[in-house]
């Protein structure tokens, strides 16, 4: 078994991940969270929100997963949101261009006809299918479309961020890496609105000499920090490197091997439709090698834009200048008495009409419309004179720097960088280090054996720390040491252990997962002895 | 403008609900969760989970909202989850019966066609549409197909429960109640599995003394504690009464009034196909009368048994009786000398057959096939004998218990409830009263003019807050008055308010949301003082 098999079969036998659909033959593309797993992804998400939410102060919002066609139109996605795919003539699978083996069908070998697919995963709101839809390929567009209102929300401020964590789909044609390429998937995302000239990150400083694993453009890997690559222009702003920093930062803290961690900067004809700058954060495994598991994109004014020439609202945001500016025009002066007499009562909307125009060139002639009748004016009959104006500000659309991470891949990547193989007494024994903040259960609590009260002691133990929000598993069956084995198994950093000291002075063991010493503490300290562990 | 228009215009203005896709037009049955909006429904759903993960001690799982076709066949969804609708013949609208006017379309008044429609949303999984799947009508399903996994999970013991959180879809004809009536929406279900004949809970003697207003079937509203009522066989078992009271109880935690609950039961022709009792959760409100928001159901064995028989898996479980049971059967006991005579080398077969018979009734004859053969047996070679047979338990399909919570119409619910229109210098002054745990802000923190040094000790308190997770918003916009009613409107139950006195001795004022009553203590007590009252 390589090491990506005895992950996911220790992730099924003890709770973390199921095969979506078993009894019913399987679904390839989805999996389930087990009761182990939900609570290690609901730390993991908890512990992201404590980064973008209450670290960075970004608010968080929530959207359907069903989006209306003309939103993924306008957006790109049904245009450019494509896999090519063969579909072979003889057997009638279908696969990515890269699984073809020798242009041919891998199945039967037939000859294939090649194509393009949308990735999407389509569907239609209301009877009769009337309004086709799409499920969401991204949380991004739900927060995109809201901008009037989460601009308004910030008091029309820039820059502010806004996250959303939830599902995403993308209809793979021949998903066969198990839990690293789902159909279905878990992303968490953060949309952070800048000034187009202003991409700076107010706690940028305090970053400034993390430093990164790169592998650039030009497949250069380099060691560095944020502040150097962005004066070296190798990353091209400072919101782009800081993210990149938060997630390096993010990664380690929810229990990623800092060593497996590195950025790839996207080649030009990689970059998604939307993104003019990207990196991915990959993080190495054993069996697949360099993985992206977050993208961290400058998409500019791509989105908005898009939704703005699409719907017609405007999505433009205004900004003051420190101090007004003036600045030079030229604009038309109409000779009144010529036009009045030339066209009586169309005067008043001609000169409505030379009022918008503003002029760029020398030019002759100027051609208008009125209602459906064009006029053509000759050059005596208006003037052209240049003016000074003064404006207050600007009107543009903001740009937008992105992380999105992939959580089921994070996931994924938590239990094998953790994943230890030890030898105990002649027998295999698997320790999961996993970071106490993410372990889904905190603490067993455990009767040494299951007699003269013990048990009932362990008991309101566990009741404890349950009161304390910490959650804590009460187990009576089989050795001590099998019980602990279970724990070091799913990660548990803590077992407490009522034995028969404690009926004389109130005391029980704590015992450490990964150096398996063990301490002696009041049992009305427990709960917040673990929480201060936490 | 009634409650409903209030709500939502508060909710829109504020943060807390924004209609879907409204710069695409909007879309009916879409609610999007704004800034505030999410925090609180986060936390109520967190509230839930200390309901039913943490005291309950349940296990959560996660499943997708793809589910393929053979899935909900076997649930029944694809037969039985459906509308009856009228198409207009004339304008082609479709709508439900019950919104027709006298039989005739409600738009143009044109002639009608009646006919059914599946509410579930169809997609396909795989390139070139090659397997029909539908968006999840419930969570539940999730959970029972995973019944294997889970039972071996909890070591195969029942009952357990198992509590799934997340998006389920209805695609409603024409949903015309807004956040009421959704196309997508969150729900909490929990499924807990029970022996069929025990379906008792541990904690019924700590409950039964809870009163619920009942509606029976029979339309009597009766107040009366769930001991009485399952005494009287008002309610059909203690499990569904107990879930019934919690209901009840996490349904006041939240902030729904309780004068405003009732559990009506559903009429047997109302149930859903998988129901045999079923009690709904109602909340009452102004605009909308009293509306369904949680549903208390006995699915019985129904769902298990259906998957069971779909896919041949077998569902049921062991149960080792107390003491092993002596039962008396009637076996067929071949006479050898007579059937070796007459088929020789066919005989070691005929026996082993014979063995597997059962008989009920008196025979004549025994008609046994060997390969293609038939064999037709005389009562000359065989005899019929009663034994006694020791067996030590026996198989059953659970019984499941199901509470399943309508987690954005509470969240409507608990706005409508809290809601406090006051007058206040002539003007009109609102204030959401929500419960402290709920409250999206938990405390804003204002300096009382924006100079001295007194915003950025406001900022550090505020800095302080966040740093022990508790959601405060930092505010120096406008009057303090302003500001106390912004917080206020969106129910932040404590202000922080930082003044002259504060660069003396420390201390700031901490001000009452309902009582606007104010009090001083020391800045570093804030925090501590905050995670105390919540």
């Amino acid at each position: 078994m390589d090491i990506y098999e005895k992950i996911i079969s220790l992730a099924k036998r003890r709770g973390f991940l199921y095969p979506s659909y078993e009894i019913y033959g399987g679904e390839a593309g989805f999996y389930d969270y087990g009761p182990i797993g939900v609570l290690m992804k609901n730390n993991i998400e908890n512990r992201w929100r404590q980064f973008y939410l209450i670290k960075e102060r970004f608010f968080e919002i929530s959207t359907p997963v069903i989006t209306p066609y003309n939103v993924l139109k306008a957006s790109g996605h049904v245009d450019e949101f494509i896999d090519e795919i063969a579909t072979c003539q003889k057997c009638g699978a279908s696969f990515k261009i890269e699984d073809l083996e020798n242009e041919h069908c891998p199945i039967c070998k037939g000859n294939v006809e090649k194509g393009k697919l949308n990735l999407m995963f389509e569907t239609f709101i209301g009877a009769k299918k009337k309004e086709k839809a799409f499920l969401r390929p991204e949380t991004a567009q739900g927060i995109f479309i809201n901008f009037p209102f989460l601009y308004e929300f910030y008091r029309k401020k820039l820059p502010f961020g806004v996250i959303q964590i939830g599902k995403g789909f993308r209809n793979e044609v021949s998903p066969r890496q198990g839990v690293i390429r789902l159909r279905e998937f878990s992303m968490a995302e953060a949309e952070i609105f800048f000034e187009p000239n202003n991409k700076k990150h107010p706690k940028f400083k305090e970053m400034e000499n993390e430093k990164l694993k790169l592998i650039t453009e030009k497949d250069e890997e380099i060691f560095i920090s944020i502040g150097e690559a962005v004066n070296k222009k190798i990353i091209g702003n400072e919101a782009l490197a800081y993210y990149m920093a938060l997630t390096k930062k993010f990664l380690i803290d929810v229990g990623i091997d800092e060593n497996k961690i590195r950025f790839r900067q996207h080649k030009k004809d990689e970059l998604a439709h939307y993104a003019n700058e990207c990196w991915d954060a990959e993080l190495y495994s054993e069996r697949f090698g360099w993985v992206e598991c977050v993208g961290i994109a400058d998409r500019s004014a791509y989105d908005l834009k898009a939704h703005m020439e699409y719907t017609g609202v405007d999505m433009r945001v205004f900004k003051k200048y420190e101090m007004p500016k003036k600045i030079k025009k030229k604009i038309i002066k109409p000779r009144m008495d010529k036009i009045g007499k030339k066209y009586k009562e169309k005067t008043k909307e001609i000169i409505k009409k030379l009022k918008e125009i503003e002029i760029k060139e020398k030019i002759e002639k100027l051609r208008i419309k009125i209602g459906e009748e064009e006029i053509e004016l000759d050059k005596e009959l208006f003037e052209i004179e240049e003016v000074e104006e003064v404006i207050s500000g600007e009107k543009f659309i903001p740009h937008v720097i992105e992380p999105s991470y992939g959580i089921d891949r994070i996931f994924y990547f938590i239990l094998e960088h953790n994943y230890k193989e030890i030898e105990k007494e002649g027998e295999k024994y698997v320790i999961l280090s996993l970071p106490a903040s993410i372990a889904p259960i905190k603490v067993g609590v455990f009767p040494l054996v299951n007699k003269d009260g013990l048990p009932e002691i362990a008991k309101e133990i566990e009741e404890d720390l349950r009161k304390n929000n910490i959650i804590a598993f009460y187990d009576d069956k089989g050795s001590i040491g099998r019980r602990y084995a279970r724990m070091d198994e799913i990660g548990t950093p803590f077992c407490v252990t009522v034995d028969y000291q404690t009926k004389n002075d109130d005391t029980v063991t704590i015992r450490f997962r990964d150096t398996t010493e063990q301490i002696r503490i009041d049992r009305k300290e427990v709960p917040t002895w673990i929480a201060n562990k936490l």
